[in-house]
């Protein structure tokens, strides 16, 4: 089952199950009715009226508040390769944050900010929490997890190494295409090893599997719901392989009229044109 | 005037003005309406029903999906007394990420999480933004600011130094209490100098003043928006004067039972009580 968000006429969002052929949604539930009980949505078949998937316009199936906190070094091959490379492994992830403001679903364009020499590509797999956490045990934090997807954390590098802080690099409009949500039971164990390949017109520049992570998801959630109490439909992001662009000699970057892809095993290929900063002032 | 997020019977948030004395609160608009048009309902006396204060809830006038970007180093005596002291002032700001989630109230507890040895305090002001702005200039950001707040930035220091991103440890439950918005009118220019004072158990621990910022809101914002578009109801924390506990020989930190208070002249007094990780556990 892939999970959406669809929108009917500017409306609110519902989520909704897209058919294998991407050609239809059938309705779950509204937003915040389906985060209220996530998992007992997944358990059952899409019940909801059948819609054609072009007649609705499809966004990620993310509550406007929920945290999309992100693991930064995770890979350790990722790691190597960048501006950390000098350093000792760090003790904990390194954890950054993105607002819902950011994500975007495949397809839609994704503009390379006036002050950016291009957008540099990061392939990932995001986990969506469906129960609540608090000074939650690793083990208990990975069996709230609902379900996972492919995730694009593309970078406006030159304003995330304008200090110390990252974040300004990390929240680019529309820099954080999601691919559609698959139900954990579906999915495995990230420790079993999915594939990760992110690809540049075509070319591959990122190939790792999800068995190379530093830190697990269960880990990672676990330590969070140590400061902050993680609510339902919080995502967690678990960061990049090696094969980013800025890394290598000479740069590569994602200039307008490039198509980057990211594909992860089981959970399919999310897939986004690059275009210009004007679509920024025409949008706004 | 101060302006208020009201809930009535856990229902959707309501924007309202709240009386001199406290008292009432007079209602102005849902709050996606007044932000879809804040700079007008600031324009105009609240015309809607007016009730007793102690008959609503009151939470933060903002929405949801807002950005709360805060700038990390922005007082030349503040960035001198801590981790950063022996570095050269960043050309820019060094900005960081709180999600809505951690927003909370005047007279909110304030949990300690389990692992930390207390919280940090950081009196603050913040700003409010009322119009898009992409590409923006210093001139037109500032000028698109509606109004401004008191903010206590409290910090879970463990958390916040695990790695070199700070998020963690800037996003505790309930660890961003607001005070009511003031309109941008009756404020004037940071630039100015107000006075920004904590106190803990009535102690005061930071006396500074925002003519000290090295990096004004007008130049922040128009930097922002140079990378994500800025929307209405995005907040700039604009940082905090020196004077915090961790920096302190020995370091001081709120402990449960403690009660902090943020006074900035022509926003107001914001006190909260610090209680034990117990809470947390308690709302779960």
């Amino acid at each position: 089952m892939r999970i959406v968000g669809t929108r009917r006429d500017g409306g609110s969002v519902e989520v909704a199950a897209l058919s294998a052929d991407g050609a239809q949604v059938t309705l779950i539930a509204p937003l915040e009715e389906f985060w209220a009980a996530a998992a007992g949505h997944l358990s059952r078949e899409p019940a909801g009226e059948t819609l054609p998937a072009e007649g609705v316009e499809l966004v990620p199936p993310v509550l406007p508040g929920a945290r999309v906190v992100c693991i930064g070094l995770n890979y350790l091959r990722h790691v190597a390769e960048g501006s950390f490379r000098d350093q000792d492994i760090p003790a904990y992830p390194t954890l950054f944050a993105r607002w819902t403001a950011s994500l975007t679903v495949g397809g839609a364009e994704v503009p390379v900010p006036a002050d950016e020499d291009g957008l540099d590509w990061e392939g990932e797999v995001v986990a969506y929490v469906g129960r609540t956490l608090v000074d939650a045990t690793p083990d208990e934090a990975l069996a709230a997890v609902v379900g996972y997807s492919t995730f694009n954390d593309l970078t406006s590098r030159r304003a995330q190494k304008l200090t110390s802080q990252w974040i300004l690099g990390k929240n680019g409009d529309r820099s954080g295409p999601l691919g559609p949500m698959v139900p954990a039971g579906e999915v495995g164990d990230l420790r079993d090893g999915l594939r990760v390949q992110t690809r540049v017109n075509g070319e591959t520049v990122q190939d790792g599997r999800t068995d190379e992570m530093v830190y697990t998801v269960g880990d990672t959630l676990s330590l969070i719901s140590r400061t902050f109490t993680l609510r339902p439909g919080d995502l967690l992001a678990t960061g990049t392989p090696s094969g980013v662009g800025y890394a290598r000699t000479p740069p590569w970057l994602l200039q307008p009229g490039d198509v980057v892809e990211v594909e992860v095993e089981r959970l399919g290929v999310l897939r986004n044109p690059v275009v210009g900063n004007d679509l920024r002032l025409k949008e706004a």
